[in-house]
């Protein structure tokens, strides 16, 4: 796995085994099909992507349009584990659960986004960042009681 | 895994293999042992709460010192995956994505919390609620920016 490591990052041996498993419960559909394509974050961009929930899970959606906001987490398959500290292109190096990296030993991205429209078991979101067809793992109500934390500081960061 | 429906409540017949892995990268330490212990939200506890990394993974804590708040996935390994619609004790049927419940397809939770000191391995953290021992998927730095929604409403919840 130790393949194209930067000056400065560091890896890791990861375990031989995994300890639990996920499924793919649909994928994200969005206008992004190379890396360098994909906004930043997910303030970068307004544009419209799609969760298509597999119709296995369709029943699971009930209650879900009466969110303005959801939490999506998503499985970032295509992304290395193993590095522990990394040389972002442009930054500086830091610890990998310093950043918000799709490369980390468990590459489950978590993205909050605005609930654009329902349609059976294809919502319309805006806030992800991710390529087209990534799977999707988990959708969750946004409780601003709990999630919204408007005066949070990560310290290293100027914005 | 049909066992235990309560009336109104919908399981499905769960994929026959997994997509993907997920490796337990540490322990969630809380003063709750037992489910009916735990608080009834992150925010019904100032309880502190400690986050073991495993040691294999120090280095990739650099920086998040420098962070007010994280974002913390964990895995809720008790929990079964098969139910669609739910039919909470003290409340009504919702789907599984238009709730927090511990059970879903992936039960992986996340949890914004508050951190409060880090020494080597550990973060002592507020805002989990969770049982003792729950494994640790994944930490993350909480950006206001993009992670914070104060006006995000849950039509369906009354607070």
């Amino acid at each position: 796995m130790n393949e194209d490591i930067r000056e400065g990052e560091i890896a890791v041996t990861l375990p031989e085994k995994f300890d639990a498993g996920v499924y793919f419960i649909g994928r994200i559909r969005t206008p992004w099909t190379r890396r360098d394509q994909c906004p930043k974050n997910a303030r970068g961009s307004d544009a419209a992507c799609t969760i298509a929930l597999d119709e296995r899970y369709a029943a699971a959606l009930d209650g879900v349009a009466s969110c303005t906001h959801l939490v999506v987490l998503y499985f970032m398959h295509e992304a290395r584990r193993d590095l522990l500290v990394q040389m972002p292109r442009h930054g500086e190096r830091r610890g990998t659960f310093a950043i918000r990296s799709p490369v980390r030993p468990n590459p489950i991205a978590m993205s909050v986004v605005r609930l654009v429209r329902t349609e059976g078991t294809r919502l319309t979101v805006v806030g992800l960042d991710c390529l087209d067809v990534t799977p999707l793992i988990d959708i969750k109500p946004y409780f601003a009681s709990v999630d919204s934390v408007p005066d949070a500081v990560v310290g290293w960061s100027k914005t």
